[in-house]
């Protein structure tokens, strides 16, 4: 997952006049996609314009207009939707430098956010992560996303068959909803997550080799991205839960304060998962110092019991001419007598110290 | 325990409506069984309703009535009374979806509560976690459960043979003393807890095995949960303590801030317990290393021994023609000599050393 | 130290009715010992009383009444006192219920404290703790211990022989002088565990074992126990200082800012305990690595001079016909001074590793 | 990094007046340079002054003046600059004594700030840092620096070249480029150490070595100085942001939350880096340990196999007389067979516990 | 350093009364030096005066008098000054117990301060720390310190020599400067610290011993030991810039923020140490873990090439009279080629493990 990613492009823009409009990410789209989708109770359109200004003439409409933006290479279009929404330029370089720390801006007459979207594709099994920001105005919410593809699917279900209560709501509401489908979508990885500590506990336990190692390792570095990205997540929330806008009504109140409390609920998940993996290491080391001490009993035994026998076969095999044992006719079975009494009475000793 | 249950029910939710009545958990009865007690100072009655409209009647007694739910996969007896007794949608939400973080809300004419229940089952030895959902209002409490069986048996008989004040006292004394009584039983999961860290240390320092490593991260991560479990419940207690509603008479306030003295005691238990768990891994740590010290000893000391003298019986197993010792009559009981001395002495040395 | 005891305490207390009075704590004495002690600037008056009654004429008098009770088993005298002194049921209850967190409440017409009493008794070389809660009104403290035998000799002494300033002050200043008392006796606990922790140090760098490991382990468990002790109490005195409560006079700040500031350095005390104590452990594990290191160098010496001597003889232990080196009369001590150049050859090497 | 360097500054300052003027520092270059830029919308004008008093006269001007100083060590040139000026003499210590936490000081004629500045040298791959002092007055700005070179190259150009708002805007909009390029520049750095991880993550789990070990504790120090210099910069936006300065206009203020949002970019980076690293060494541990262990593994396989195969030619090595089996023709051949199925066996036994 | 003693010292006062004036600490001085410093901005005297009495005569001047004893023991003396300057008998307590929290109290007529003074003798290279206590008061300073010697000797110099601003100032100053002189002592201590820190890496990456272990501990608690001496101070001096004391001119406030400043930056470095040092043992445990693998691996590959040889010759050492490949003439050059290519083999597969 991209920290490195986001520090680099952090990077490429130092030294630029703030509020240069330069897209600083991967370009990840070939051309930018344009979705509309206005609605209001009664009524409902939607539609992909190619030309940015097909979506001015909802401005002045009083239904709700969401302006959906897939791909952030191309300035000009970025430019002209906020020479016309009137956005403040250090907005615009926010929403093109991805790689943004969650936050929440009350501009008076527009709320910005900038959020983390996590989405597990099935098909790749992996993580995608892309920058979301949205600007909540009177009438409109924009949306900007740096490729295509997203968790919004189900909102656009319901606006466009008017299920639950969108299409009777503001834009305040629809914003709301956005949020909520983000934060939900975290709840997906954790759960991957989830499956992926459970799997290394099993590992860990019955049979830990350096390859568990490298996924601890890999798992607490995904933890602290994933820990950086939501923490300041709460803020926002709460920030926006706060503010004292008018384009937020007192009814979606409730339901921020819904989508907070699943925040908080994330972090301590998160943080959880932190002790775990963090308890993780320890049982990794104890389980390859058990590993090693049974390896190490197995040959204590062995030769513990086989040198001393080898001394005594060492000391009959000596030429001196006066060795008398020699010349006795049951010096021989004797001594292995001797030999076989001797591993036995060692083999007792390991047994009562618990080495066997 | 359930952490990760818990991450998996909300990721089921994904997308779907907010307020949208679904229940989410393990549907671990077949029918929902709903029991209604009604009682003032002077009279009291209580009784198992078949149909939730049953209810209805009481809700505009004077007497303080306390419908419990048990079961919650019937969503249609939720709503129902979601809509008899007029409760905001999201909490009906919250009700249904478990695995909530504890949480308080003031819904000027209710209170909403929701917190987990943890039982110890004697028959089976196993912990039962439950959600515990409480509405406050005017005149009643409802309280909504997972499943039969629960911490309230002595409230309920309380009630009955009018012991205590509680037939005196309004709904919000019922509340407090149900919030009491889940608060209590976590003691008696913490002294469970208790005897299984004096079990652990035992072990830990008389005769660490692999099984010890599991039981200690096992334990851990119980604390882990536990923890997050019981870190909401001071804040949630907290804020009834401090609410301004009406529906908590003043009268109520020291017994809350004594539940709020015990959730306090039960967080700082819990901090020990962590404390004292993670300081245990050390042990086992130390132990381990101990114990492969005291193997490696015997090992070096016979090696030590042994392998110098294998040396000397070597040197004169050799077949060279001109060994002059091998032809002395004294060469071979001076040898014995010489070995022995050399043990003794390489003894010594290792008793000096304290290897011994 | 009873960490377990106050969890069992507590759960043995689950589903008693709030505010029922049973005395939860071993039942360290036979009979509950009452004294009363009543004084002024000028008169004084110390008596044991047997029946609690004969304490209730002192509660009208204009002089300072400390009344003292030793033993909680004799549930109905506490009952009475709270009768006539009008003590909230959940105080009474806190006061039997031993094990309680340190605390301090405002109930306008008294103050209620409760805290742990530490005390070091020589004889027996064991720490003693007990709770202790004091109850000052108007006119009048009272003390409930469990047990006879405290810290408060000395201030009897100074009651006794009107030394000092207590004869002159109000109950308040007697209240501050069993605190400080308290907070005293702490100072001698933590110079015992300085101690200990001196001796385990030597132990440590000097002589590692098993039993030291023991030791810091039981050690840590008691700085955990004393910690979760202390902690509350920096809340409690703070509590005290900033109340607004007409029983304590504004000349008894400065006193109670002076245990605060005692309390304060406990506490500090007990962290940087707590510091060392966590970093024993490593040192103790350190040792242990240096301690087999030093081990397996003997054993690597030994065995890497002499394994390549033994196959040398061997070699010439061998019964080939054709081994023509035999026959020569020069082999044999030649042999031997090519051993013994390898052997020096073999220690120079270590010694330039620094192994030995 | 400095942090020695550092502490020693101060304990040469250790005696000296308040307010002596004393560079502490190594002296970097030989000559003072001087640098004024003075400029508006319409005009703009840069020259190189070898005398201080030449800057004096953009003083009483309407324009914007940056004064610009690189070299510490003529302090002559410090105390005429304060004197015209009129900055207080603490002012003028901190700017010389260097290694100071950044601050910021509101000092209501002029703003003080005094902050790190890190910058990359590519031709010598090493990190330069520099202390900075800036003071803001109503219509310049001073800088101070210890060596010639800097990360404002970019801001310069922008003034030359009118780029951008810069020559629209008074001097808090040039202090607040200042402070942007320092704070970007520290992107530079990250980047730089995100790379470093990574190449020692390679390492740590394919090629473990001492120098690994010294790379991890090098960068990990590192980290603690970064560190040490970055947490006060949080402070020292928040004051400009939040103080009530008439030097900072409103316009101003997007701007530099804007920094602010970067500066927690950059503390959370460095936090992240921490936990990365400190979980680094744990892992170097393990990856030791495992590498022991495979270490340990060949050595008890080969001479648990052969220790008991030497003890049996041993046995048949002796020179008894009496040794029946030596005589036998199929003896030798079949004590092969039983040696090949012995360490058949063990090898066996091996793959069976996995420790092949 | 002391932190045991201060335990005790604590634990000898316990039981007295409080206020009771008796010194506790190390009796370090025969007998108590007094030295009055009295200056305005135009004259200047300096005497040592024998009987404290003579001090008084200084109370009713306009001009400022620095009052300094050196030596606690006599208590006659302290209770003298306590009585004519009208000091509460519980600051004259706190300045006899040394081993005090470093504190600030505000009596209104005049200021407490009590704090660690650190100085390093050159002599004995060791810490000295003694407890200071500063009472301010209108038109006077008395410093109370344990023993001669003391870090303000260049503060004298300046009265004497009307260096600086100090002749100009009020009192307030005065104890600013004895507060900053007693914190640019703290950078010396810091320094010798940075020094021996830099000396303790050295070892523990090129030859950790046990020494290095031992020295690692020391330095841990002495570091344990000077942060709680010095968090503290930031709250007092805190305390006094916040203080709204009429003692305190608001001119000295920017100098107390400076010595304010300090002080956060002694914490940071103490905090930094902190952190390098715990990162230290485990370097230690690191180091010492690769050691052991050196040396381990030594050990196998002597046992892993000879072990198996000495097998081979041990079998053609068998005195079977049926071994046919004794009489080969080739057999015994044979053997050895095999053995040789045998070794190579073996040598070549741990250069390729890169175990050598």
């Amino acid at each position: 997952m991209g920290k490195k990613k986001q520090v680099k492009r952090n990077s490429q823009k130092a030294g630029l006049l703030p509020g240069t409009l330069i897209h600083i990410g991967e370009r990840k789209l070939e051309t930018v996609r344009i979705t509309v989708i206005d609605y209001d109770e009664n009524s409902f359109q939607e539609k992909q314009v190619t030309k940015i200004e097909d979506c001015f003439e909802f401005k002045n409409t009083p239904m709700v207009t969401w302006i959906n933006i897939d791909g952030l290479h191309n300035t000009e279009i970025i430019e002209k939707i906020g020479k016309h929404y009137d956005i403040h330029p250090l907005v615009l370089e926010d929403i093109l430098h991805t790689g943004q720390r969650a936050k929440f801006e009350d501009h008076e007459k527009y709320i910005f956010l900038v959020l983390m979207m996590l989405r597990f594709e099935d098909d790749t099994q992996t993580v995608i992560s892309e920058q979301v920001s949205l600007v909540l105005g009177a009438n409109y919410v924009i949306s900007f996303q740096e490729d295509i593809g997203d968790v919004f699917e189900q909102i656009r279900d319901r606006i466009r068959n008017a299920k639950g209560r969108i299409r009777k709501m503001g834009p305040d509401y629809l914003m709301y909803s956005l949020l909520d489908a983000i934060v939900d979508s975290y709840f997906v990885i954790l759960e991957k997550l989830g499956e992926e500590i459970e799997l290394m506990e099993e590992d860990l336990l019955r049979n830990p080799t350096e390859k568990t190692l490298q996924q601890i390792h890999n798992f607490k570095r995904e933890i602290i991205y994933l820990r950086k990205s939501i923490w300041p997540l709460r803020e926002l929330i709460n920030g926006i839960e706060h503010s004292e806008s008018d384009l937020i009504q007192d009814s979606t109140g409730a339901y921020l304060r819904d989508v907070y409390d699943h925040t908080i609920q994330v972090i301590d998940t998160v943080e959880s998962f932190r002790d775990i993996v963090s308890g993780m290491l320890d049982i990794y080391l104890s389980s390859i110092s058990n590993r090693m001490n049974a390896v190490m009993k197995v040959l204590t035994i062995i030769a513990t019991i086989f040198i001393p026998l080898t001394f005594i076969a060492g000391v009959y095999g000596m030429n001196f001419e006066n060795m008398p044992e020699l010349r006795l006719w049951w010096a021989y079975p004797a001594l292995w007598l001797v030999m076989i009494i001797l591993a036995g009475v060692m083999l007792y000793y390991f047994k009562r110290k618990k080495w066997l």
